[in-house]
Formats: structure tokens, C-alpha cells, sequence
């Protein structure tokens, strides 16, 4: 019944059983969900209702005249079991049960998981959930999901064990530019586990990147031997939930998975190439960083910075978050001396002192000279991009055009010589709005709102290379 | 000399010696910031000059008719001496040092420094600099600065040994609802050191809240003993930058200081009271919860949160962070019992699970019955706010509108909370666009992006209440 992917991904045909036009609940969100693509048959069940969504609702499944793949179930508990019949009785191939109220519950939730759990089996379907908050194929444009809003396609899978995370990671994604091929709320895993989702993704030829929030694993032995299989390939990036008392308790109340010992994970992750982050910003902030850009070849970071105290500071937390600030080679330091006035400081960070109109294309400029130096693997540029130009004591229309005209021809340059040297850029905006990071990842770059966040995935993509590296000279 | 203190704050002339026209030169942004106010005398000085920015230029200081209290210089090094003689003969009180080339650079700079330093004491004047952009005063509207944009008055005053930093500690207050009483860019301190701004600070009553970015100190036993005097009454908050051996390194070649050992710093920082942070944004994080809220009274937190994996992910985060998970009182779990669903987590975190657009009440009932428990110190609130309409399944402008209306009452009900237990609340919005934080700010919520922001928060205010309140057991 593990094999029963393609009716779950690419159905011809679905029945959403217990759908529903109240707003707030979650049939009447799947429903609004499936309704975005017209590629396929959506019947409502409901046996109070005559229409939903405009569309005649049928009492129950088996009053559907066409056959039905794929049924997303959002009844209450206690009707699960019986609905489930029907779908078998019906034919149906897969199911995502939305329906909470099982195992996270109490004991008589457990039994009628278990319960469950046998009907599909003997029935021959397969499922997600229950207590999931659903799943979603961006290719086929299957949109089974609570969320409601729009979902940009692109390279990254995401698993969760959570189904607001899920939500979560999908607003993250917009306003940081990560599009996703497949996003799964894995709810109880009563039938597909979270390790079953991961050996499907890792032949997805429309995943390149596989992303997951786990609070517990069901089969971590299968898991990290599937993880280290992957990893070579594409690579996966984790949240582990559950690290300290408190939260390994809370996920108990959540899900009913055990956190196991935060020990024996951290190792695990290690040994099979996983990278593990702390939480949804730096997984979003790794993500990114993997779709479009080259990994670092390691950890020795250049920083340039139009600010001395700026460079001061984003040396500080590189190095206390592990990089290595490379000392420069001489012939860097020759060349930097034709752009930079006199009182540069002809070292790592490279303080180009001052800010004035003149400083982009010598920036620029820097920039080059870094990235051609053998020395150093990423760069970190702190520099005021994307300013107000209030604040930049320019007089007339005239000039600020000007200045924004050469503002976007640094940054033309900048995609240039990333794309010619091969190596990744980190951007930190200062004197910036909020917003500004944002507006430079949706134009595609590694835009981080401080040199914490950059130093992080910095540090994080140069450990995965070193396993790609390892992993290629034991092939 | 060192008391000319209301001629550098509340000068009745300036004469700015280096005025110029030239967008992207400081003798430009400084003439621009000081004729914001009109409040006093500006007298541009430049000997190849007729008129700045629609002034008449005097070629000395020597020249301008009436008396001059300060002077804002902004000349090549090797005319300053020439010039601060002319401004002792004027009898000139207090200067403001911004050109570079001193102590910074190399001996011969060096050299011109001490110069300087016994000019201006001869001569009675006391300095600012050199190498500094600046100063302002929002009080008397002295804007003696490099910054040209708007200055958001306030009761925090910032001293900083980078100038760059302070254009973006502006910045980032801007857009964080934080106002300034005075900023200080002490340059290379050759006269006034930082030192001496801590003193007149602490007693200067349009302060509230002293924050510093120190790269070294030169009489770090008068720092500590002041901070030590001045922690019990106003709140120091500090960012030390040279922790590592990379950014002690650049400390020297930017302004030349010794960033000394970060153990024996880390040491009096926390023997003086000093709230010491590890960048600009827990920086910014911190002074803002200090400016309108109550301090938390310990590190017991309890989290509200509308969704399962959130809460599990944001008490991991807590712990991780120090803070402790408080267990409920029996009287809030039964409270609690009958505003949320029965599937709710029994225990903190408290998981109202689910999102709807009953939600609203319900939380903020449930808020209130958190801040009641005399086990939690502060709350963090996950949950729904600035939301994109076009997310909550709504169907039409009546029920948008509705939701709305709902959320601004929810709102207001949590400030007025707030005030009735005098326990912080920390927001931190979940699903909203990343400018959500920065709006909830702008309307006085303690709002942070993520839980880790807030966790640290809370953390380090709460360990600030203990020395407080050890403070006052020993008077």
C-alpha cells in the first residue's frame, strides 16, 4: 500500500469527506485549497449539506458516481473509522485524515488509531495523518491543504511533524523567495511514516532539497540510514524539536512522540550528513541559501564593511560562531590599495572607511579583489543597500537617480563575479528598513538581516561540503 | 574644562569649521543636520567659500562677529591644531572633532593627537573626537552629526566608540519605536572619554536608559564603579565588541583602542550591573522592552501559543535560552478548562490548538488567566496578529472587517492587562509578514520576530530585576 504514491500525488480524482462552506473550519479550508486547481475531479461529502463550494455535496462517498483515488477526511473522530469503510468499499486508493482526536489524546484515542490503521491496511489504502493538517504537490498542483493562501512552487520539499509549522514555513517562504515542490503535515504517522516521506523525496525528481520539523522519530534507525544515502545528493535539513525536559514533554502533548535522548540525536544528524538548525528562521536562512548559490569551500570569510565599528562587530560574531577570518593575501592587499584611500585597514575585515557616493563602484571593486583571493571561501559584504535616500544628503531628483542607478549596477556586478568565481556572497544591509533583506532575496540574493544570521549558515554549508568532499573521495 | 558640559549640549552658536556644499562630505551632512533647529547660530567656516548651504561662509573661526560657543570641526588632520588655536583665541568652550587621521592611522598620528589634547587644555576647551561623527542632543535640538536623516526623541541616550554604529542604532530604533535623549560618537577620546559621558549621563534627567558599543575602555575602573552606581537607578546596556582574537585585531586598526581581555570584562559587566548583549539587535531587543514595560519579575514564563509545534519549538527555544517553563497552578488549568477546547495541552505550554475566528477572545480570556497565575513571571504570546486578511478564509469585506475589529479589541485588551498585573507580555506573530514585528512595536507591544529574540529577552531583564532588587536589600 506504500507504493499507492502516485494516487496520493497525482489523483485523478478526490472526495473531501466532511467538507464544509463555515469559514474557520478545516473542511471548508481544504475545500477553497483543491478548488485553486481545476486538473481534477472534487467531490464534497457531507451529509447535512446539499452544496459546498458551489459544487453538489453527496451524502457519502460511495454516492459518488466516478471512482475516487484519493479522499481527504475531516469528520470527527469517532466517524473516521466508518468513513474509512466506505472508502474501501469505494476503492479508494489513498487518504490524508485531518480529523484529530487519536493517539495525542488518551488511551481511547489510541484505539481507534490502531483501529484505523487496520481498516486501511486490510483495504489496501494508504495514509497521512490522522491529526494531520494535510499535504500539498506543487507540480500537479494538488492543494490538500488547511492553508489557504497561495504556495510558490520551486526546488524544496518540507516535511513536518507539525501542521502550523507547516503554515508557517510556507509565509517564511514567500517573503524570503523559497518555493516548494511538496509540503506534508505528517500528523500521527499511524500509517506512512516520517521515514517513508523521506525515501519518496529522495527520488523525487522535482525535490532538490529536503527540509523537516521532527519531534520524534518512529523508525530513527531507517531514517538516518535513509539520511545518509541522501545527504550526497540533496541535502537535508532538520529541526529536532525536544531538546531540553520541558519541550520533550510538550511534544508528548502534541503528538504523542517521544523525543528520545537529545544526545544520541545530535550524533546521529552528525554521522549522516544531516544539517540540524535550531529553529524555522535558520532553517529558511540555510534553504535559501542552497537553492541558487555555490556552497563556500569552507570557513574562511572576507568581510568587507563600509563601516569600521560594523566590521568590528560582524568579526566578533563570525569568529564566536566558528569561521575563520582570513588573513589576506599580499597580493589582495596590493590591489585593494589601488581602490581604498590611504587609511583602509589593509587586513581582514576590509573597512573601507566612509560612505559617500563614490563607494559603490570602488566597492564593487573590493568585492572582486576578495573574491579573486585564494584565501577565502565566502564573502561577507556589509554595506547600505537599499537605502532611503533621505538619508543620504543628496540634492535633487537628479542625484538620487543617479545613486540609484549605480546602486543597481553594483549589484548586476555582484551577481557577475558570484556566478564568475564560484563563490557565495552573504549581504548584511545596514541603515536598511526592515524590509530591505527581503527585497534582495526575492532578487535572488543571500540577503541576511545581521552577520549572525549570514555566520551561521556560512559556518553550516561549509561542514555539509566538507561531508560532500569526503563522501566523493571514499566513492 | 571637563564641566563645559552646557556648551556642548545647550551651545547658544556653533561655528562648523569645514562647512561645505559637496553632498557626501561631512563639513555637508553636519551643516544639514544643524540647520534642522533654528534655535541658534550657525556660522559655516571655509576659506574658499562665499556660502554654505545659503549661509555666508567666514574664512576662520577669527572672523565670525559674535561669540561661539562650540565648533564642529571637520578638516584635513594637519590643519586642526592651526585651527583649534584660532577657536581657543575666540574663546571657544567645547569642540566636536570629526576628522580622522590621528591615533587611528600611525605615530605621526599619534603625535597630532596629543597636539590637539594640550591645545584644547591650555586653551580651556574641552573635545569631543577626534576621529568621531558626532553628537546630538534631541533636547535642545543640537544635531551636530554626520546622520541627516530624522532623530526620534526618547529617553535612551547612546555613547558609542564606532560612529557607524550609531547611524544604524538610529536606524534601527526608527523603525523599532525606540527615541533618543542624547547620541555620542566619542571618536578617539584623546579629551573626553567615554568615561565621562557614563558620569554626566547617569545624572542627566532626560535620560532614562544609558546603551554603549564599547571596543575598549581606557579607565575601565572609573567605568565600573560608575556603572556600579549608576545600574541601580538607570539600566546600562551594553555591546563590547574584541571578544575574539580576529575582532581585538580590528579594534586596534579602527580606533586604535585595546580591547583587553573579555574575561575579566565579562567579569565586571556582570559585578556592575551592566546589562551586557552580544550584538546591536539584542541590543535595540532589550532597550525597547525597558522603555514601557515591567520588568519581569524572574525567568518563570509561561507560553501561549495557537499551534502545537510552535509552542514545542518556542519552550525548547525557552529552556535552551535559560528561562523556566512554569507548571500552572491548579486554579489557572481549571480556568483555562473553560475558555478552551478539551484537546487543549493541560500545562505550559498552553496550546489553545487550532486557529480560528473564535480565537481572538479566547486567547486574550486565556491571557488573562496566565498573567492571574502567580507561578508566571511573563508571558510569551505566539499567535495570529497583523495578519493577511486573504490567509483566514473569509469570504467577504464583512467578515474581514469583522476579524479585524476583533483583533484591535484583543489588543487593547492585552495593554490593559498588562498594566493591571504589571507583567510583560512578549507578541511574537506567527504567519504575519516579516514588517508585523516592527508594527506591533510602533503601537507599544513587546514584539519580536521570534521566540529566541524574546527568550533572551527576558532572560537578561529578569536577571536585571535581581540585582535591582539586591540593590535595595542592602539599603
Amino acid at each position: 500500500m506504500r507504493d499507492n504514491w502516485q494516487y496520493l500525488f497525482t489523483p485523478g480524482s478526490v472526495a473531501v469527506i466532511g467538507a464544509s462552506n463555515a469559514p474557520g473550519s478545516w473542511g471548508c479550508s481544504i475545500m477553497r485549497s483543491l478548488l485553486i486547481s481545476t486538473e481534477r475531479k472534487v467531490y464534497p461529502v457531507n451529509n447535512r449539506l446539499s452544496e459546498v463550494w458551489g459544487l453538489a455535496a453527496y451524502g457519502s462517498v460511495l454516492d459518488i458516481p466516478g471512482s475516487v483515488d484519493l479522499a481527504v477526511i475531516a469528520v470527527p473522530a469517532l466517524q473516521v473509522p466508518t468513513v474509512l469503510r466506505e472508502c474501501v468499499q469505494k476503492e479508494v486508493k489513498a487518504a490524508a485524515i485531518v480529523s484529530g482526536g487519536f493517539a495525542e489524546t488518551d488511551k481511547q484515542g489510541r484505539k481507534l488509531e490502531t483501529e484505523l490503521t487496520k481498516i486501511a491496511q486490510q483495504g489496501g489504502i494508504c495514509f497521512i495523518g490522522p491529526n494531520s493538517m494535510g499535504y500539498a504537490d506543487t507540480s500537479s498542483r494538488l492543494f490538500a491543504l488547511t492553508w489557504v493562501g497561495e504556495i510558490t512552487p520551486g526546488p524544496v520539499a518540507f516535511i513536518s511533524q507539525s501542521g502550523n509549522i507547516i503554515h508557517w514555513i510556507i509565509s517564511k517562504g514567500k517573503s524570503s523567495g523559497i518555493g516548494f515542490s511538496k509540503l506534508i503535515s505528517t500528523g500521527n504517522e499511524a500509517d506512512l511514516h516520517l521515514e517513508d516521506y523521506l525515501e519518496y523525496l529522495a527520488q523525487d525528481e522535482n525535490t532538490q532539497i529536503i527540509a523537516a520539523y521532527i519531534e520524534g522519530l518512529r523508525e530513527g534507525r531507517r531514517f538516518f540510514e535513509l539520511a545518509k544515502e541522501t545527504t550526497i545528493r540533496k541535502p537535508v535539513i532538520v529541526v529536532k524539536a525536544g531538546r531540553t525536559k520541558g519541550s520533550a514533554k510538550a511534544v508528548k502533548s502534541h503528538t504523542g512522540a517521544l523525543a528520545g535522548s537529545e544526545v544520541a540525536y545530535a550524533a546521529a544528524f552528525k554521522q549522516s550528513g544531516v544539517i540540524r538548525v535550531d529553529d524555522d528562521d535558520e532553517l529558511c536562512d540555510i534553504v535559501f541559501a542552497l537553492i541558487n548559490h555555490p556552497l563556500p569551500r569552507g570557513n574562511r570569510v572576507g568581510i568587507l564593511t563600509s563601516g569600521g565599528g560594523l566590521g568590528v562587530m560582524a568579526t566578533d560574531i563570525c569568529e564566536w560562531e566558528g569561521l575563520n577570518i582570513a588573513p589576506l593575501a599580499a597580493s589582495t592587499i596590493e590591489k585593494l590599495n589601488t581602490y581604498l584611500p590611504p587609511r583602509w585597514s589593509h587586513g581582514n575585515p576590509v573597512d573601507t572607511t566612509g560612505m559617500s557616493l563614490e563607494e559603490i563602484p570602488i566597492l564593487s571593486s573590493s568585492l572582486q579583489v576578495l573574491l579573486e583571493d585564494k584565501n577565502i571561501d565566502a564573502v561577507l559584504l556589509q554595506t547600505v543597500v537599499g537605502l532611503d535616500a533621505s538619508l543620504l544628503n543628496l540634492r535633487g531628483p537628479e542625484e538620487v537617480k543617479a545613486f540609484k542607478e549605480a546602486e543597481a549596477k553594483g549589484l548586476s556586478k555582484i551577481k557577475q563575479w558570484i556566478k564568475e568565481y564560484d563563490k557565495p556572497v552573504f549581504v548584511v544591509p545596514t541603515l536598511a528598513s526592515p524590509s530591505a533583506t527581503f527585497a534582495l532575496r526575492k532578487e535572488g540574493f543571500l540577503a541576511y538581516p545581521n552577520p549572525r544570521r549570514a555566520a551561521k549558515v556560512i559556518h553550516r554549508l561549509g561542514e555539509y561540503r566538507k561531508i560532500l568532499e569526503t563522501a566523493k573521495l571514499a566513492t
